[in-house]
Parts: C-alpha cells; sequence; structure tokens
C-alpha cells in the first residue's frame, strides 16, 4: 500500500486529521514511570499510543528526544515505531538535509532500517539533496516550507522579485512531484501562509502542519486554510499539548480527553 | 579549553588544516574487517585514525553512515568519539535544524550527549532555531551558508535585492557571532562564493570547506579563498577520497599515504 492509500484510509477510519507529535521529552515524563520502568521513554509511548490510537491519522516522531538519550533512546524509538499499529501513518520528524549520497542514506535509515511511511527534509541544499528521498515513491517527504517559530521570516520571508523565499519552495515542491510523494511543512502560527502555499499546491500534496497547541496556532483558521477542497491532505500535528497533558498515573487517560478534543474541535471546521 | 584553542592548537601541532571526513559506508569497508569483526564500522574507523592522527586538524563523522546501521551504528558513532585523540577536534556533522525547544535537544544531543566539539547546522529556520546551538560558548556550530552540492543554487543563488540568498546568510552568520563561536560551510566546488564569504566573516571566523577529492574542488584556489590572512580558519575536508584510498589490508596505510598528499598539498598553498 502507498502512503496515499494508508492516509486516507486512516483519516477515514479514525474521521481524523489529527497528528500526535510523540516529542517524548524525557525531563517531562510522569514521574511514576522512571522507577519502574527499564525503558520509561518507550513505556510512555506504548501509554499514549494504547490511549489515542482510535483518535489519530498519524504519529510524528521527533527524532531529537530519542537521539538525546544515546542508544538507549533510539531503541525506544525503534520499539514504538514497531509498536504504532500497522493502519496508523508514521511521520519521522528529523528535517534531515545533506548532499545527494549522504541524503540517499538518511532516506535509507529513516524509510528502510526505521520504516517510517514519511519523513520531514529541509530543502536549503535543492533538488539534489531532495532527490533521494522522493526515489522512495510508496513513501512521503514533507519539505519544510514555512516553519511555525518565531524566527521563520529570516529566511523564508526574503523578498525574490516580489515573491517570497517560502512561495518560492512550495513552488519547487510542486515541480518536484513528479513521483506523486511530496509533501509541505507550513506552521499554523502563520495561517496566510498557510492558505497562499494550499492554493500553490493544490488538492493532492499533504501538508504537514505543526503550531496548534502550545505555540498558539488557531484550529478553525488551520483546518479552513491547510486542508484540501474536500477537507483533507492536512496533518494537523499537536504535541506537548497533548502527550504531557497529565503527569501522573492518569497521563494516558488525560492525554486521550485532550486528543479527543482536538480531534473533534478540527472535524467541527471540516 | 574552547573550541577555538583547541583548534589552533591541533593546527599547530600536526600543521594541518585536513579534516578527514569518516563517512564510513558499511557497504563500502574492506571486505576482510566484515568477516573477523563484532562492529566493523567501529574497527574501520579506528585503523583510519590511527593511521592519520598527526596529520589531521579534525575529523568530520557525517551522522547518515551511522544512523542508516541502527543502534549499531550509533555505538559505533560513540565509540569513535571516544577513541579519536582528545586533542583533535570532532565535528559531528547532521545538519540539524529545528524551532527552538527541539533544536534545544538536538545541540544537548550532539554537545553533550556525543561531546562533540562542533556541529553542522541548517539555518533555514532563522535565528531561533540556530540559538539554542550557539548558547554552547565553548563550542562551535558551522551554518550551511553554500553548500558543495549542484542544486546548491536552487535557493542559495535566489537574489534578494542583487543580494544572492548565501550572502545574506553569511552576513546574519557575522550577526550572530556573538558568542564568538559561529562557523560557516561552504563547498569548494564554488571558490568565487568561498571568496565572498570569507571576505564577509572576516578573520575570526572558521569556515569548514567540503567538496575537494571526490566532488572535485581545486586545492589551491580554496586554501587562497578559504583561509583567513594569517592562513588558518578553514578545515578542509575529504572524505571518501582519503578513507576509501584502498579496500585491503592495507587500507588504513593507503589512506595515510592520501592523507599526507592533501594535508602537504594544502600546506603548499597556506
Amino acid at each position: 500500500m502507498d502512503w496515499r492509500e494508508k492516509l486516507l484510509n486512516i483519516t477515514s477510519q479514525n474521521n481524523s486529521l489529527l497528528c500526535v507529535g510523540l516529542d517524548s521529552d524525557s525531563g517531562k515524563l510522569p514521574k511514576f514511570l522512571l522507577g519502574r520502568s527499564k525503558n520509561p521513554l518507550f513505556d510512555f509511548n506504548k501509554g499514549i499510543i494504547d490511549a489515542t490510537k482510535d483518535l489519530v491519522c498519524a504519529y510524528k516522531l521527533n527524532m531529537a528526544f530519542y537521539e538525546v538519550a544515546g542508544t538507549k533512546g533510539v531503541e525506544a524509538l525503534e520499539k514504538t515505531i514497531q509498536y504504532i499499529p500497522n493502519n496508523i501513518f508514521i511521520i519521522l520528524d528529523g528535517k534531515r538535509n545533506d548532499i545527494g549520497n549522504t541524503a540517499q542514506k538518511y532516506a535509507q535509515s529513516l524509510f528502510e532500517t526505521l520504516k517510517a511511511d514519511a519523513v520531514t527534509i529541509n530543502p536549503y541544499l535543492g533538488k539534489d539533496g531532495v532527490s533521494p528521498f522522493l526515489e522512495y515513491k510508496e513513501k512521503c517527504s514533507f519539505i519544510l516550507c514555512r516553519t511555525s517559530n518565531p524566527s521563520a521570516g529570516d529566511f523564508q520571508d526574503l523578498m525574490v522579485s516580489s515573491t517570497p523565499v517560502y512561495q518560492i519552495v512550495a513552488r519547487k515542491i510542486r515541480e518536484w512531484d513528479t513521483n506523486k510523494n511530496c509533501g509541505a511543512v507550513v506552521g499554523a502560527t502563520y495561517p496566510e501562509e498557510l492558505k497562499t502555499v494550499r492554493s500553490i499546491l493544490g488538492d493532492d500534496i499533504p501538508i504537514l502542519i505543526p503550531g496548534i497547541g502550545k505555540q498558539g496556532g488557531d484550529v478553525e483558521i488551520t483546518v479552513r486554510n491547510g486542508t484540501n477542497s474536500h477537507g483533507e491532505m492536512a496533518l494537523i500535528n499537536s504535541s506537548r499539548e497533548i502527550i504531557f497533558a497529565g503527569d501522573n498515573e492518569g497521563f494516558a487517560e488525560q492525554a486521550r480527553k485532550k486528543a479527543e478534543f482536538v480531534r473533534n474541535d478540527i472535524n467541527n471546521y471540516r
């Protein structure tokens, strides 16, 4: 099954555009887990997945939070990927980028070794740094377009003959989409830019949208500006607000409540 | 000891601007190692380090080639870092980038967990994605400016009011250098751009220069355009050409010969 079929199936099955970000910061895990678990990072993720797997279209694993824990963290990353039910879309969020022969190794690492359905990549190196990812035709690569952070505009808003760089990136994404497996990353914190990018990309290219929740992006505008004309092809991510909704033995249940609220909130505007 | 003192000491001690890139592709290791070693990736690196440690100023470990081998690869990465003599500069080349709270985790991972002296980072997210790295004042962060690959110009050459993006990045690097720990990455394959970036950065900011060797950058022009007015602050990287100079039991000796040739070739033009 290719990435698009998998994404559309789970979106429909769970009636959800919600992507839960497993930004599982070891320093923020519920204290009770630390004493009684050999790999608290994995056990935390297991709890979140069990509690939310009928509410999401995707899980996004933020590589930084696993790498920082060394080999133990990579083990938690691998075990989490194995644990996620087969029908749920898995995004490995590492924003990788390099010259061709190295980019190929990252692609192999993420798609083959780790078995992601999709990845995030950074476009600064141009087409030959992106191509090795796009060669995996059954997989999806979300290319950073307009990021959600406050300094996003430092380079992404630079004007090139009256067109900001992030729009030039969006046009390139459409141009590079010959295998029908490109996606874009646009932050919910920039709703007007999101609207513009959706209009450049058309209906078929998915947008991964971080920035609701802790970062403050508005759900209604995000849904209206980010989905395609069928109310699909947007993966709206929330991480900290959901996974750290509680910090005691009821953490998974509290994450479920929050995820259910956000999933339904999104659906109100579809 | 801060990064600058360490770099100047080893540059002087080994009379070298050569950075050897440990792009240790598991698929290209000498066959004889595979049968007789528990961790061929580490044993290969050990051989290269033993044979070249008096010829280099730095080793650069390209994260992709370790990540692709899973936990075994991360173990080889960690063991290699521990094995490199204390006086040699260690660069972890991962081109990481993310929003602030995640970038902080990458910085922690690379500088604290893995104990790098320096890292490479991608500037596309702007200042708040870069700052968490620069807060490590004793460490150096090489920011991608003009990369060595053929498509580098796709975004890096876009013209913003008659100034190409890579020059705007170079100016930002100088502006962001308040802790005196910024560096830049500029490919040897673009010698004119290298000259321009050196003139923007002045004498104190180091440039990591990939692209000689397999990629075809010219050593003489690289040295003339990339070093500062004291013939320093350039780390000229060669990876494949050196580490895969031989593919049999004499691989380390052949890597040494090649490294010695390149080190001396660079010094001819300083």
